[in-house]
């Protein structure tokens, strides 16, 4: 049976790329699993930005995952983003709502002025417009970060966001069910111990998306 | 070298069970990560719950990954919460905050009551109480699910709270640092369409925590 086909609710798939970019544009937090020398799993949490048909990632070069993951490893990349719950009249109907998504494949180093540019994605991804207000990486940060990129091929989508399906019994029954939803959360700024005084507020953190 | 142990940044890095607890507390998604049966990586999504010192999930019978992890494969789970952003002087020491953490082990099938008592813990997590506001589990519905635990004893957690850090001649320069941080987003509240007439709102409701 293939990785991207459900043994289970089949209802929740899409298999259509503009929920996958949503998803991608709506969430920065990803996991990525692979094999590990010894032949155990290891899953890690790094942030991922898309860029065009390719998923992002970076991370230091003096990191184990990273050197693993750049050579070129298989991984699965899961990312998920929780809406709300699914109050239903039973504990057995209910549920998260929610959308997630598996990517398979390999990822590959990318260099020179793809490294560079692929930087300053996964930059704007979080902070849209920051990398026009931030000076440009010097020659030895570009140096100490490695920066992966993997093809958009071989994923699988769910979603969750229905109503509770709960049999005719417990409907005439007393408990509520519905959904609870959640909103965009407050954002709040706290300058830094050490700004100097009278810096402006850059138009970039009323941009900030995706971190939650 | 030790899977828990870092290669880098090991001040960010916790061995306080207390640190491991709050942020089990904070989280309820988590990713699974396995080695499938043709020895390629797999994760899946799923939420969690600590009971005690072990980590719980559930999923149907029916299910491909629960039947793998049922098994008692090795497993590498995942879990993170951002918090915000690290805004730095530029993008090399920008960053999120979050705290992450990866349990490793092998998940067992809890039988009896352990099986029941451990959905309940599943469901309160969600929703605190709502186990004393909807009926008992059918025995159909028990069959239905399987539920698994892993002792929690060997993790890694990282936790990122700290100002930037940027170098001298751009703490001089003209950018702004600081952090930005999200408080907890507004809930709101969707009966479903067949909900009858007059059914009041459960206390459960105020106390949804850690769905994002």
């Amino acid at each position: 049976m293939s990785r991207t086909e459900p043994t289970r609710m089949p209802e929740l798939m899409s298999h259509d790329r503009a929920d996958l970019d949503a998803l991608l544009d709506s969430g920065v937090l990803a996991h990525v699993g692979f094999v590990d020398e010894d032949g155990t799993p290891a899953v890690l949490p790094t942030a991922v930005a898309r860029w065009g048909d390719l998923l992002l990632a970076h991370g230091s070069t003096g990191s184990r995952w990273m050197r693993r993951v750049a050579a070129g490893v298989p991984v699965a990349v899961s990312i998920a983003v929780v809406d709300g719950v699914v109050v239903a009249r039973s504990a057995f109907e209910s549920s998260l709502l929610y959308t997630s998504a598996v990517l398979f494949g390999e990822f590959h180093v990318l260099d020179g002025a793809d490294h560079e540019a692929a930087l300053d994605v996964l930059t704007d991804r979080v902070l849209p417009g920051r990398t026009s207000e931030v000076r440009r990486p010097t020659r030895r940060e570009l140096a100490a970060t490695e920066v992966v990129a993997m093809p958009i091929e071989t994923w699988s989508l769910r979603r969750s966001d229905g109503w509770p399906e709960d049999p005719e019994h417990d409907v005439a029954g007393p408990a509520w069910a519905g959904h609870l939803r959640y909103g965009p959360p407050p954002v709040t700024r706290h300058a830094a111990p050490d700004l100097r005084p009278g810096t402006p507020e850059p138009g970039s953190l009323d941009r900030v998306r995706g971190v939650r």
